[in-house]
Order: C-alpha cells, then sequence, then structure tokens
C-alpha cells in the first residue's frame, strides 16, 4: 500500500448509491485530486436490481443491459478502481481502514481518507426448517436474479411458489407465469401490497388470480420440504404446496452490520444515521442509498426503503459534497410503483395505517374515473384514494391502482407532499388536459375535490 | 315575468365555465332559495370542444358523447332552467336584467340578483379578401365541428388548408388526414407550436411531415380565392394552394364584448377583470372561464386562455362563492399538451420569448431521455426542456415532446410552479420508477439536475 500526498476515497459498495457518489466526486476533483477506490462483492457494478423481475421475465434477454456502468468503464472513463468480487469485511476507524476479502483468498487492508457505506440492504429471510435448500432464492443481487433464470432454463421446474406479496413478489410471480410455470403466492396478510390500503390491495389481489396466480392470503410460511437437499414443498399453517422452486420477497432492512461493528451509529429504523448532506456522526465517514436511515416527509420519523431512486439521489448528494460542492437530500414521501400485466399500481405519503400511526387524524376520498377524456378510445378506468389531514386539509397520502396513465399521475401528488400542499391547493393545479390523456378533471384533481368536500364537510 | 322572493341567478353561456357555476350554486342552495337560469345562444350545453377534432377524424363517433350534460339533465337533476338557442344580447346593470333573443324571433328580458357571465372567447377571423365564402370554417364551437364533419362526409373535399399551426391547428391537420384529405397547413411563423422554444417547435413541425401534412411555414395567407361564393383556393404571399376546405386555427381572444357595453371592466389582456373569488367589480356579478383575465403565477401577469380545464375550476370557485361558500382560484401557469400520432407535446410555465418578456434572466436546459428504463421494451424517446431563473434556479417554465409517456410529465413541472420550486427543489423529488414507467432518474429530473448545474456553473 503506498501512501501519497493525495487523498483517498474508499467506497464499500459498487451499486447505485456507491457509484453515484463515486462518480460526482470525480466530476468535481480529478484523479490527482483524489484517488478512488470501490469495493464491491457481486461481480457487478451498477446494476438495475428493479430489472430482475423482467429479465426473469424474459422481457429483458441480456443481463448485461441491465447493468449501467461496468467496472471497465469506471476504471477508463472515471478513473474509478472498482473491484468487484472483493468484500469489505470490516472498517477499522481508529487506523481509518478497511479489511477486504478478494476471492479466492488473499485479504488486504485499505487506508482512506473519506469513506464512503453503501452496503445496501439485506434481505428478511426467516430461519425456517429446510430454508437452506437449493431452489429457494432471494432476489437482493443481480446474481439471484441470474440464478433463478438459469434454475428455470436448466432444470425446468413446474411448480413455484413467491413467499410474499409485495413489489417484489407479484413482479416475480408474473415473471414467472409468463415462462410458463404454475405459481402460487403465499403472504401472510389479508391482502398484497401492504403498502395500499386493504380495499386498493385487493384490486391487485383479483389481478393476479386473472394472470392465474393462485393466492393464498392470510397464511404464514412455517417451513420447507426438501429432499435431498432440495426444496419439493412450501408448508404453511394451512397446506403443503408443491415447490421446485421458490422466491422469496419478504422484505429488506438496512445492511448496518458493518457500521455498527465499527461504532458508527444507526437510528430506530436500523439504518445508518446521516444529515442531510450525507454525513455519518464520524468525520469523513459518509454514508448512503439502502444502508441508511431516512426522514420521512410527512410521518416525520425515521424510516428506511431499499429503492433505487433514493440510493441514486443520497449518492449524488454524498459525491458532491464529499468533492467540496454543497447537495442537500431533505427526504423521502415514501412513492412506489409497480406494473402487474396491464395493471398499474402506485402509491406516495402515507396509507390509513401509517396515517394513524404517524398521530394523524385524517379524511379519505376515494373515486372511480378514467385516464382519458370518457369519449375518447380506450380510457383505462383508475381507482385513487386520497389521504388529508382533517383539521386542515394537508395532503398525507394518495394510492392510485388503474390502467394506462395510472402509475406516473402518482408524481403531482407526492410533488405535493414535498410543497406540504393542502387538498384545496391541489383543486386549483394547472394540471394538463386533452383528449387522450385525462378527462378535463383530472383524475387526480377529482379525488383532490372529494377529499376537500370531506375537510369542509367536518368543519360545519 | 313573476318577481318571487327567492333569488334569481341568470348564467350567461351553457358551457363548461357557467354550467360548472350553475351546479355548485345548485349543490349549496335549493330551487326554493335560488331560481337558475341559464342562457345558450348553440343547441349544447357543457360539451367538450376538446374533442372536436376526434370527432372530425372519427375516433368519437357520436357528437353527442362530447356532451356531458343535455338542457335536460340540468333541467331534472339539477332543477337548472337551461336554454339553449337563446343568445343574450345586452346586459342593463341598472334595471339588473339581461335581454335575450330567442330563435326563431321573440326578446324577453330576464332580471336577476346575481349574473354570472361566461360567454368564452371568439375566434380571431382576419378580415381577408373572400375570407366570407362557404368552405372557411372557425373551430369554436361543436356546431362548428359538425359542420366540418358533414361537409367532408357531404361534399368531398380533396384539398384542405390548415391556417394556423397551434393546438387546433396540428390536431385538425391530423384529423383531416385520416379523412382522407390532402392537407396543408400554413403557418406565419417559422415554426409551428408557437407556445414552445422554436427548437422544440422544429419537431412537431417534423412529425407533422412524417405524418404526410405539407407544411408552408413563415407565410402569411392574404386572402382566399372563392368561385361562386365556395373556397377553392388560399393565397399567400409566396403562392396559392389548392384548397376545396380551409379550417382556422389562428386562436380566440376573451369574448368581453357584452361586459364591455354595459360598462363593466375589461383589462390588459382584453378578459373581463375578476378577483380570486371570480368577483366582476360590480356587486353580483362574476364572471369566469375564457371570458376572464387570468393571473399567471410566474410571470406575475394578466393573460387569457381558452381552455376547458381553467374555465371548469373557474366555474366551479364561482358557483361556490354565489352559493355561499369560499373558494379562490389563484391563477394559472399556462400547462397546455396535445397530440400529433404518437408524439406527445406538453408545455408549462414560461417559454424563452415568454422569459424574456416577463424580464426573466434565466438558464435553458435540454436534455434527452426515455419514458422507460433503457432495457425495458419499446422506450419512448423524450426531449425536456427547462427554464430556471440565473439568480435563483427558480422554476420558469419547461417543455416535453416525445412518444408514450411524454406528455402527463408536464404535470409535475405545472405542480412545482405552483409550490414556487427552484430545479435544486425538483432534482430531489420522490418521483415513481419502475422499469416500465421511467428510467432511475425521470426525464424531468434529468432536466433539473442540467438547470441546476448551469445556476451553479454561473455562480462560479
Amino acid at each position: 500500500m503506498s501512501v501519497t500526498a493525495k487523498e483517498r476515497l474508499v467506497v464499500i459498495g459498487g451499486s447505485a448509491a456507491g457509484m453515484s457518489a463515486a462518480s460526482q466526486a470525480r466530476r468535481r476533483l480529478g484523479p490527482d485530486e483524489l484517488e478512488i477506490v470501490a469495493f464491491e462483492r457481486s461481480p457487478y457494478t451498477s446494476y438495475s436490481a428493479c430489472g430482475i423481475p423482467y429479465l426473469v421475465g424474459g422481457l429483458v434477454h441480456d443481463a448485461q443491459s441491465l447493468v449501467a456502468r461496468t467496472p471497465q468503464t469506471f476504471r477508463e472513463e472515471y478513473h474509478i478502481d472498482a473491484r468487484v468480487g472483493q468484500e469489505v469485511h470490516g472498517i477499522d476507524l481508529g487506523r481509518r481502514a478497511v479489511e477486504v476479502a478478494a476471492r479466492p483468498g488473499g485479504k488486504t487492508s485499505w487506508e482512506f481518507d473519506h469513506l464512503v457505506i453503501a452496503v445496501g440492504a439485506e434481505p428478511v429471510r426467516p430461519d425456517l426448517p429446510g430454508a437452506d435448500a437449493s431452489g429457494i432464492c432471494g432476489l437482493k443481487s443481480l446474481e439471484d436474479g441470474l440464478y433463478v433464470d438459469e434454475l428455470v432454463e436448466r432444470e425446468q421446474p413446474r411448480h413455484a411458489v413467491v413467499v410474499g406479496g409485495g413489489y417484489i413478489g407479484i413482479e416475480m410471480a408474473e415473471a414467472l407465469i409468463r415462462r410458463g410455470l404454475k405459481v402460487a403466492l403465499v403472504e401472510r396478510n389479508p391482502q398484497v401490497m401492504r403498502t395500499l390500503d386493504p380495499e386498493l390491495g385487493a384490486l391487485v389481489s383479483d389481478a393476479l388470480g386473472h394472470v392465474g396466480v393462485d393466492l393464498y392470503l392470510s397464511e404464514t410460511v412455517t417451513g420447507y420440504e426438501t429432499s435431498d437437499g432440495r426444496v419439493t414443498g412450501v408448508v404453511t399453517e394451512a397446506r403443503t404446496l408443491p415447490a421446485d422452486l421458490v422466491v422469496l420477497g419478504l422484505g429488506t432492512r438496512p445492511d448496518a452490520r458493518l457500521a455498527r461493528a465499527a461504532g458508527i451509529a444507526t437510528g430506530l429504523s436500523g439504518g445508518i444515521r446521516v444529515n442531510h448532506r450525507m454525513q455519518t456522526e464520524v468525520p469523513g465517514v459518509w454514508a448512503c442509498g439502502d444502508c441508511t436511515e431516512m426522514f420521512h416527509l410527512v410521518s416525520r420519523q425515521p424510516v428506511s426503503f431499499a429503492l433505487g431512486t433514493i440510493a441514486n439521489k443520497q449518492g449524488r448528494t454524498a459525491g458532491i459534497n464529499l468533492g467540496g460542492g454543497y447537495a442537500t437530500f431533505p427526504g423521502v414521501v415514501g412513492t412506489a410503483v409497480s406494473k402487474l400485466c396491464d395493471l398499474e399500481v402506485a402509491r406516495t405519503g402515507l396509507n390509513e395505517r401509517e396515517s394513524q400511526r404517524a398521530g394523524y387524524q385524517y379524511v379519505a376520498a376515494t373515486i372511480q374515473s378514467t385516464s382519458r377524456a370518457g369519449y375518447y378510445p380506450r380510457p383505462g378506468h383508475l381507482t385513487v384514494k386520497v389521504l388529508a389531514e382533517r383539521e386542515t386539509g394537508r395532503l398525507l397520502g394518495a394510492q392510485i391502482v388503474g390502467r394506462e396513465g395510472a402509475a406516473k399521475r402518482i408524481d403531482v401528488f407526492a410533488t405535493a407532499l414535498f410543497a406540504g400542499f393542502t387538498v384545496f391547493d391541489l383543486i386549483n393545479l394547472d394540471l394538463s388536459y386533452a383528449p387522450p390523456f385525462a378527462p378535463v378533471w383530472d383524475p387526480v384533481l377529482v379525488a383532490a375535490r372529494k377529499a376537500a368536500e370531506l375537510v369542509e364537510a367536518g368543519r360545519r
């Protein structure tokens, strides 16, 4: 290890957050001013984890197309030494160094002046009987996705069981149907998509049924049947489902293990604590992406989300700041969208359960409308639900489920949440209108109107 | 004319603004408290003028489907006496009465306690030689649309010339191509769509060419050739184009003639002056819709727009207020969208010309992106342009031209303009992301990033 006059930035994690931070730092400081070394335990840098269900489903044919930038690109175009297949095992804040294990064998120590921790989230994987059997797959990394893709190709499984009805779960269920498998989905709650309120989640459950997924709601997986170390069945409280492939979509939690072991503070959400500039409490040590604790702008509570959009923005923020610039990341509002065949599912802000937990008293308005003028060919049907604070009319959250044109409408609500708008503000928004794109009152505005009427009625 | 104890509301104009006002007033005051009479000179109430190009183009088959609510519906469900084919010719503020001419013959006088003026806009129609010939059509009303539709059916014209390359002009050009006509479009400016900056307007010009429209840019119509009172050609400075059908899309101006004649104040834009509650300067007299002067929230100037969305919102505001409630309409930001085959065109806020006129110093950032993740099938190409105030980074306006998913993205910018956001605020918006709907950095955010970089560069 040579020690030179210039400073060194070490980045732990070569995905969205870490490599955004590295790239932004490089834009501000040249290779003569800052050496940048990034360690990634998988073989891939900067890939789109959100693209994995589409790779498995056969809509995307080449795993390489999910990789935005390769280690070679980082080396040649950014002068960033991106080392894949190398895992960081420890952070020594006293020596200001990280311990790295390369595959195969070998162990090195790298000193740093600046450190970015961007190790992502770890999947929830309950320790159930048989859980180590082959054929049971998480879906955290591109390697996981390729494993499922190749297993389907090579072993021609007939029965897949998806455990968990969140975004990944429903996207993977559709993908496996596309690949010709019989697919069952087990969800311990009475509805899939717990980020939606139950009556909107029910619309997604219905759509899963239409796609051909056998749904087992309100059932918890208690273990797995195996034979010769391979999974053969999924056991719930109520039944055993045949399975030669099991995909786990049980959510994630921030991976703060390295940080915690080094004595870097984590928060109530389990994520690494950072300020608006992505600084941890240790000088020169930054964290960004799924491993951090985030501030929810509506609940005013610490939260964690594993989302590429947030990871990219936080990485950019960290990189600008450690490169000598100034940028802040104010927080999140919990926006998420997904697609199940032609059904679009979107949400932002707080749902009813979350509003209650945050202590808000609220009104809830649900409307039916269309994505185009009613007389224009093929209008898509939409259900929009809006929550607003009962006393003030302040927007708390929104959910949209529907056909073409549903998902991206959530962005108006997400923007309004950032602005702290009331539903009275929303009504007057000068949103776009032409018959192919919306009714003259956009569904967003119709929902806001109904919520405003409920707020007003409460005042009388 | 009976005068009863209850009050009477007279509404002039039975389209979006007037009938929204009437309906909202009725929701708050029953027939025993308020008599409502609405006069509409055409045979139709509450129809979608924006749907006319789709009627002519054959995408909408039944003119009746453009009518949201008929006079019968208003009478039976709302107890609103909606009288079609009856034109108001004068307002007498001294007697607080309107003079109404019914077709055929007949003239009556109706006293009012409250008056809503919602007479819309009048089309610009230059007084050129031959301009009265048959076959030359404006497109203000549903009657105009039906006239063009029937003329195409009955007379099988071969050559259509559209005069004016704004929203109506390009939509009608496409509609007439669909009906099998040869279509030329004459626009006096170097580009169509003057509400866009020239380089984005050029994208629309190109698309018109691909659709098969012969474009004559930078040419002004000087007159019409006629034969037996029918149009046969359109004369410009440079040539004569054969024409057996001419559609005028030269824009509109607020129709403030009745108001002006009655002594009700109009503003610099030519529209009737109203406050945030839609009150004119005369007690008990309200105005709403295309005939009013509006406040532009970005330029802080008086403006006028003929748009159904604004008319509906203003009508609702007037109706709530005159029914005893409280509502305000804060102003507009100039959002507009259109569709030309599969090209979507959207804008909001100020373009370069408008920013200059408003005295803003600005930076302009234009980016290319896609409507979906690049690896997802069939991503649509988008061009996004953002203007921001040079000193503060405050968003001034945005324009989007592109394929599927372009138009409705403008709503994020429209919402941000209402909030007074800077491009630095925009960058951190928690917008929705999933591969079928957006790249991980939505094109909106990519454009905001580039504009923010220009603002920052100016500070160094």
